[in-house]
């Protein structure tokens, strides 16, 4: 029973990630979104949006991906995507975090986890790129919905859209032309800035 | 195009479940949980106790159940396990939700879906009942967790309890026996009634 007692424990512990509030809103505008909302919609994603991927991925390893790569905050907080000085500190804060949290977990399945995070920390495999390519995509076609609130609460520019998002082409030429659209049209909108 | 916009609408849809609100608390008893979160930790769930499961299961399949099981709530809205009266109505109110929700994707992944969750509701292949399993396990656990909240809170009796989780010993010997555990806890702290 002490291996399902660990696996309890950790299931538990990540409850967490439901009180750790992301700068993205709601569709509805109405209020922020959390990181295990925000998992869940990924997940979701990766399965349907899977025939648009340049290269082959494997769905069950993406959704198990995207499941669990913000479980590090629960430590580490929420840093914004175009926080600059966040961004300084954030590997050091979540490596530490990784540690203590997939360490609750049997060896096994803590490894597997960790493994699963550092690959998509990383940004190099097919996988992690279609894992990023969700994690850039969902939070943009929220921000579209709701009228671009937190383009407009955090002053963003094109240049730091662009920045962030310039692996996304290559992981999918498709989504990549739906996302230039949505941002063109906030720039026509005022919500992005044409810098 | 086409086909990409109707996944995108269906994904900007289904946001709404983030704002479906349960019966169960969260682990740290401050608020109660939405489908959206609840459905993200028993994807994580059904990946860590996949042993557990007395016959085989299709793991990729099960996280896609559950990830999707209570998006026709966003129509019908959330039946409390122990609402006898909302359940004389729930499958035909579920039943139009899964027409019109699912019928916003393409064909082939809106029929994927509908089918997917028909096998969760009429709970019988190994994959549906292990699913089931998570989704009556991880409320329990969310309950032990916030101090029995939602039993007192409605009044709950161990033969309701029992009566919901006939099938869970047959589902998992093992998980079946921390769930007596934990229900006999609860009775003898006074949350759920030995009825």
């Amino acid at each position: 029973m002490e291996r399902m007692s660990r696996q309890l424990e950790f299931l538990m512990e990540i409850d967490k990630v439901k009180n750790i509030f992301r700068q993205t809103w709601l569709a509805d505008g109405n209020r922020k979104e959390n990181d295990a909302e925000h998992s869940w919609h990924l997940a979701v994603a990766a399965f349907l949006l899977k025939e648009y991927a340049a290269q082959e991925v494997d769905v069950l390893k993406v959704i198990l991906m995207v499941l669990i790569h913000d479980l590090v905050e629960i430590d580490a907080g929420d840093t914004y995507a175009y926080d600059a000085k966040g961004a300084e500190t954030k590997r050091v804060r979540e490596e530490a975090a990784a540690e203590r949290i997939f360490g609750i977990l049997p060896e096994d399945q803590g490894m597997y986890f960790r493994e699963l995070w550092e690959e998509f920390e990383r940004y190099e495999s097919a996988d992690a790129k279609y894992a990023h390519l969700l994690d850039n995509f969902q939070p943009l076609l929220l921000n579209h919905e709701s009228g671009g609130l937190s383009w407009r609460e955090h002053g963003v520019k094109k240049s730091q859209i662009y920045k962030r998002n310039e692996k996304i082409e290559e992981t999918s030429p498709q989504v990549w032309e739906k996302m230039k659209e949505i941002i063109d049209r906030h720039i026509q909108l005022g919500d992005v800035k044409d810098e």
